[in-house]
């Protein structure tokens, strides 16, 4: 029996996972109430204790961090939404109040990987990328079925890429910053059915589903700058599965016109030819799922670490 | 006892490697002349068996090619240069020629990367990338001492990722692309001391040590594009120690300001603490180096193909 834990810049999730990638006891925590009140690792700490008492038979921890974390896996080097866990040795601090548990920290979207690689859809593929298009864009891989980290241990960081306009590709595609750019568009265009209405994510699918020109135009700007980092991400990685999740991706069907586009007009068929870009198959959970899956899976993510 | 080959698209070099990475027998052939007379293949076994009847000793023979590679290094996919090679079984055909020898195939750029591995300056080094800028710009990386081939055999082609104008990297810095531009700011330029001479890379790089202002804009504008394209790959690969080879690295030191200035502009410290960038030890020796290498340290290279 594991817990697995997700560390967000909003909330912690948290979740008992057995063996099938079913949650169970699944709570949902206020990250700036932790930061804020009793302090972010007191508060983990105290509702770990929780999960022990409710499950003694409880056999390791996994926690997913949105941050860089040091190569060696014992503590996160740089988490801007919550500094107090910055360069703290988290894993000593949580195996010296649980030394009966096996404790497993990874960075969040490389746990998110995970998830779809142990519980997706498509689980067991060997290699993929994955993704997620929320308030950041945050990515993982699999290469040759272990998780990829780079030289260093914090590679694929593709939401920091950089774009044909020298910002960083979250900077554009960001939930928020995508819908102040449709805001800008919405603002030039004169007949949308977008018009006083609230500007989110689903109204913006909504319209864009009824064939609202603005709305399409703006899921092809999405596309087209997503498949520009692709073409180069392509080359460097020469992977070709590509899994979308996070709130954006539910609009994948507008977006993937574009994406197709620009990338078959930049790479020659060896890459193209069996390329595949898809919806991720476990929205939310995949993080909680993959950080759950740091112990159950052990083996294969760890002989990659420097 | 071993032959490396490094096959260009201008010419393909041999010569007998020894354990300390001492080549004798150098050998240059014309490629183009080989396409054309007798066929690549048929002049490439003729030549190899010139070489056996000198060195009966001889065990191995690795070689670069400049193409993309099937996954399991049997035969080369993709080979603009040498159309006849294309998906030709050139290991199965090599074997079958020369049964006694051990024969090993791999990218060029990727050769020249196990170059610098085990016989350059800084030789065993676990992680660092290799950029040569020379008529094309090729790369090749070390991640925890394996070559890194991505997750079908053919990544790190760093030469073919897209630029800010939707330009690859190597439509702007292979030396040809260079001197266009070149040309073109000197044709706006009033005073140079470029004008009316011929341009190259020679002359462009004595310009920018007389201090000439054009010549320096124009390194200044290779380093800005190629902190860009590094900006994407460090926050992908998470690697921090660069070499630079080829023609256009005799330049490194003015193009190494505007590259060091925009990588630490769009990179947290994390990634630019520890930041490396020098010239590679090797020059144009290191892909035959590497080939080479291919047969002795096998070990190395291979358990990372799918």
């Amino acid at each position: 029996m594991i817990l697995g834990i997700d560390v967000g810049g909003t909330s912690v999730k948290s979740g008992i996972v057995n063996t099938e990638g079913e949650i169970s006891y699944h709570k949902k925590f206020d990250t700036v109430q932790w930061v804020n009140q009793q302090g972010f690792t007191p508060s983990l700490i105290k509702e770990i204790k929780v999960y022990i008492k409710e499950h003694p038979q409880l056999k390791g921890i996994g926690i997913g961090f949105p941050g860089l974390l040091s190569a060696d896996r014992t503590k996160v080097l740089l988490l801007p939404n919550i500094p107090s866990v910055t360069d703290l040795p988290i894993v000593k601090i949580l195996k010296a109040e649980f030394p009966q548990l096996m404790i497993r920290i990874e960075n969040d979207a490389k746990c998110a990987t995970l998830g779809e690689y142990h519980f997706g859809e498509n689980k067991g593929s060997d290699n993929f990328m994955l993704i997620t298009l929320g308030t950041g864009v945050g990515s993982g891989a699999l290469i040759n079925k272990q998780l990829f980290l780079g030289a260093r241990g914090n590679g694929m960081e593709v939401g920091h890429i950089l774009t044909s306009d020298g910002k960083t590709l979250e900077q554009h595609l960001g939930i928020h910053h995508l819908l102040e750019y449709a805001a800008r568009e919405l603002a030039r265009t004169k007949i949308s059915c977008l018009k006083n209405k609230p500007l989110t994510g689903v109204t913006l699918y909504n319209a864009a589903k009824e064939g609202d020109v603005c709305a399409l135009a703006i899921f092809d700007y999405a596309g087209t700058l997503l498949g520009e980092a692709l073409t180069t991400i392509i080359r460097i990685l020469d992977i070709n599965t590509f899994l979308f999740g996070g709130g954006v991706s539910e609009s994948f069907e507008f977006i993937s016109p574009s994406l197709n586009k620009v990338v078959n007009r930049n790479l020659p068929s060896y890459y193209t030819k069996d390329l595949s870009f898809r919806k991720a198959s476990l929205s939310n959970d995949a993080g909680l799922l993959g950080a759950a899956g740091l112990i159950m899976h052990e083996h294969h993510v760890f002989n990659k670490v420097i």
